[in-house]
């Protein structure tokens, strides 16, 4: 027990592999398609780039052993994740986008042997994707989990679901959901929920409206999907019933680390392509880079980056010990997504008229960045949450030196 | 002469005339088209709203009173403008858009009475649109204009000129364009530069690519432009030659500020969009805008567009005053770029899902504002040209200082 | 009416004066005696410095004329006050600064014949000072003047005043105090507080502990003042009962502006002193002022010095016409009050280690804006009442449009 | 090999003795003596403190254990040394203050047997202080160690020291000096420095002038220190001639992250006060920790301290795997200062009234914390360097790639 912070060779291994996979084949691609995975070519672009990721040893590589993948820890997955990232194709072509890679996590942690074989297997080997139907449009569960409104009804052999979710991220062309439907309690409520699988071809189940999201390299879309009298028998129950609030929090800080991984690799970009502008373009007088203002840029974008990927070091070592790390994961979150926003700035406001136009990926990888400060929680929830905590601990303190007094 | 910041009453009509028919005729056009002018129709739909504009007596507020203007000083085209802004159509349809806006202003202040009917008649009744060629891609004239290359020779008659220019704005579709080349000096040097007009039509010029912007709204794209051997007659020489940098000073300040002003429009529609939502939209125990962290962006916002109006009013002051406001006008532009940045931002992030979404038009507005810390100047060359006066003018004091203790 | 932000030359003639005299006079004995007022000579000195002023005829300028004042709006107020605070004694010197200007203010407007004549007249010749007791320890009116607890009795005659007052300016040695109390309702009610006139010798008046702020120039101290048993004849209480809220109304927005008109001039007064410094010193191979990370802050001081002025003269002129301003002023005091702890900071930075030192008054001058963002409501209830407003307007707007569909 | 952020049993149980003694013991005195070290006591103070320290075994724990300390390397300082930079106190007690802590350091690297046992031996047993003699008045060696001025002068058996030094930490009752002089080049070369060791007494030099900055924590203040013909014999030059730069290196970084160590101790204590206040102090209709803006001050020093705890652990971990560091030791360190400045203002503004005022001890901490965006290189010559490298990078990066393709 003594502070270390160098990977395996193992893991140095993927990262590289993975590095020179992303940049020499999946880069491309991405340019090629300004970055529109739809445009691009959708499942039928994944299934081809999937393939090559397995042949190099590198499909997903957090899956458990037993279905082919490497069973990368937390803090593992930082480095190959990033550099996954580096490319916004990237995570889907390793498999290990949201919100499969999330979803692939949470089976691992609460499915049956049954469950395991029928929905965690296909997923892990990236025969299908999946769908996590959590966030209803308003005034259901939002940024608000408590919310939610999405009923299922015990009936005979199982439950009957019926209800309106939003922004399900990779609905479209999913294979099955995982839905968290409220079997106790009232909106508003905490508790009471529960999550369940569904194939997507159960009865009921209708993918409806795309959201027009400003970003554009997430397969599925995030879409509206219905929920009208879905019938899910009882084995498809995935844990214990009224648990879901609780295996949500399973899911949610890895799946949240896991994203500021992923879009790490998107702002590291971003920072390269404006400093190869910069070292290269002249004007006054000099090379830019020469520039006082332009080495501002480039430091603070330096200071970001380091400290996004120290704060998910810490985060994500708290998780792989046992820890939920709601704190550590909420900073670390929020910290990244407003990080990763001042990168893309500095970088786009570094590479001048070309930055504000699509002749450079900057642009459309702002777009892909900023909903990260709004999506998984906005940053204003976290503050929130961060504060709750603090704020309670220091009346707890108060309290116990008054009693101390007494 | 005391402090007054009040509108004259017709000035006032204009405004309540401009907003009246920017809210409920050209918005509703900018919605309908995602605020895509092209997809929305170009040229044949500016038309139709500057003939219902000419109708509603609200086009071309600025131009003089003989073409038919109103012939607005800059403080009064404050107001007027910044309501036209408020849909990104507004200044297309009140035919105030950049760049012809700002030519109307050179022209109206340079032009000799042949070039006055000739191009200013024309262009200030809308009848035509017009092009300012003074950007070149790098190593030419960008954010730093002594780097100018395009070279304009003197041949019998006339000049010929050659040279390639880049991001102009509204070229495609132009009538004429206002060339600023290079008469006497090597790029590098400050001075020797010549404006020239020129039919759209004149053999060798030719419209290039079109530079793939973020932004949607102005009229005939940002393009290159090269050209090949173009001769100018004496006649369209405008002014006098080798004063060019001289004019581009003219018409530069008062430009600037005019984009404030749109902009500043553009701004405050992101804002009420947020607002709107946060004062209805329910959540974690009540109304949004109820939650502290929600008001403190509000007020932010307020902040900043208020500072903007009057950072605004005080250099359109100045330069009706006579002066080049050069510092005032930096100062203006450079707080005003970044506070609608911000602005959107907060806005966006108010909206949570909704905002990073196309549902509302915060995003596309954000991709029309984020140029502006790139476009006429970039905020890094503003703040040099502000420090470098304020450190001059201390360097001078402690000169003098100095001086009168010897 | 038109645009004017012109002085007329009777007020450039005022603020030459007053410049000159603050320059000249009253700056070296602030620096003599590193901003401590008290250890400066307090109420000596301060009436040596009047005395000089009240020769220059610069003596409260704001003040009625029949008081020998020169009756400056709020508009003109503002490059005179500006001048004055140049120097952080310069307020005392010309007898402007708190609480004293805004009790001249609020008397003028407010006060009987006979109150004119035993309060107004020696405060606005400067023969005394006075106090505002309004603010209260916790749990009472801090930020939230609602909680006003210190009680007024009605009996015989007049009223009997109980309570405790903290944080109040000037208390020390002023000559008569403005109290507000409650007359009616309970603590946390909107309204029913009364002013009331008192010299500071009315039996029952003590002037409890200097609150140890951090900052020096403010003659007579941050003190807790306590009143017990404090009669007030009935022909002191200053306007109607329980009016004492809209009173407040009265003098709180103009003495807001005037605390940043005087600080505007301290965070100038930091600049000038950074430009200076980094127009001279060298390293890095040239001159600080040449270095482009320098320059930035030198233009950003520019830039939050300009807005500041600019919301200012806005907040100002809608105050000389008649309205309370609240959201103007809330603004402006808002803005203004980080923008000189920004502009404090950044001279500071750039004059490196000696910034950091008492040999440059940078580092005093810091600790006199700094509570400027605390005092006279902190930013986040100005950013809370901003808000609130635009947030009502919002709803109201909303509902007119659903009444207007319906 | 693996990611591991935990700290052995035997860190953990100093870092709780640290706790406890700082928190008991030195706290109360500090607070008793606002902070000043000198008012407080001076070396008296310190040999009272040290004493009680090394009772406790918790006296300078990464000095050699040859010489009674714990040997603690980098890593392992930090959660001691951040206990101990709770107080401002905490370190003169541990005997781990700049400069005594970095010259430890550095002799213990350095310094061959005979200087081991004259000068570490002493300095290590806090049986003396000492100071490193490196920066200088302008136009010397100040953030830009390049222009060193101070010159040595080979004679026989040893040198001659002849320059003026400037802030040097400590001076004022050192025992010996680390002095650094040009032996080569002339000012503005890179290089020809040399390290000398002196006792305090060496005829020639005499400790000047205090410069009056802003923090009081420091024992023996920043002096200016005088070299006059110091006769260095040979035998106490550190290290080899010439290499003086080389050695500064060595000292810098460790030097720079323990400072980082200590301040995050007093940052957090902002903290803590200002959380103890809002979780009681009652306003606007609930505590002051409920409400959303005092939550998002709260959770964004949160987010500032695990920042800069996350850098501090990357950046010490690679100075214990033998790297320089440079890089790293700049991020943490730029990041470091401006976070501590953003928590002590932030705390401060939570504390309203009280937090401008001496009653809590946020105003004076601020006052210690401020300078350290000066200190040990201001934020604008690290983000330089920072810049510098990235920019090189690409540069390479950049020619490699033209390379290539040729």
């Amino acid at each position: 027990m003594a502070i270390d912070l160098r990977y395996g060779p193992d893991v140095v291994d993927v990262v590289e592999k993975t590095t020179r996979f992303v940049r020499e084949y999946v880069l491309p691609i991405e340019d090629r398609f300004g970055g529109d995975i739809t445009a691009a070519g959708g499942d039928e672009l994944r299934r081809e780039m999937n393939a090559k990721a397995r042949a190099e040893g590198i499909l997903a590589p957090h899956a458990p052993v037993e279905f082919g993948g490497l069973g990368l820890d937390m803090s593992d997955r930082v480095p190959v994740f990033e550099a996954a990232g580096y490319s916004t194709f990237g995570p889907v072509a390793l498999h290990i986008g949201a919100p499969d890679e999330g979803n692939v996590h949470m089976l691992a942690h609460i499915a049956d042997d049954r469950q395991r074989e029928l929905y965690l297997g296909p997923l892990a080997t990236a025969e299908v994707r999946s769908g996590f139907a959590m966030t209803e449009p308003a005034p259901g569960a939002g940024a608000d989990p408590n919310a939610l409104r999405t009923q299922a009804t015990k009936v005979d052999g199982g439950w009957k679901i019926n209800g309106i979710k939003h922004l399900i991220t990779g609905a479209e062309g999913a294979g099955f959901f995982i839905i968290m439907a409220r079997t106790a309690g009232a909106p508003g409520d905490r508790g009471g929920a529960t999550m369940f699988l569904a194939p997507a071809d159960t009865p009921g189940i209708e993918v409806g409206r795309h959201v027009p999201t400003i970003d554009r390299s997430m397969i599925g879309g995030h879409c509206e999907v219905l929920f009208t009298d879905v019938f899910v028998p009882d084995e498809d129950v995935l844990g214990e019933v009224d648990e879901g609030y609780r295996y949500a929090q399973v899911r949610l800080g890895p799946a949240r680390m896991t994203h500021v991984m992923r879009w790490l690799g998107a702002a590291t970009r971003c920072h390269d392509v404006a400093l190869d502008y910069v070292s290269r373009r002249e004007g006054f007088g000099g090379r830019l880079g020469d520039l006082g203002m332009i080495q501002q840029m480039v430091a603070d974008n330096e200071i970001d980056l380091a400290a996004t990927r120290s704060l998910l070091v810490k985060a994500c070592f708290e998780l792989d010990q046992g820890s939920h790390a709601s704190i550590e994961t909420s900073i670390a979150k929020t910290f990244a997504a407003e990080a990763f926003c001042r990168v893309a700035d500095r970088s786009m406001q570094m590479c001048g008229g070309l930055g504000v136009s699509d002749d450079l990926p900057i642009a459309r990888l702002q777009r892909e960045l900023r909903p990260f400060r709004v999506y998984d929680g906005p940053s204003e929830v976290h503050r929130w949450s961060i504060a709750r905590r603090s704020i309670g601990r220091a009346r707890k303190a108060a309290a116990a030196a008054e009693a101390g007094q007494a």
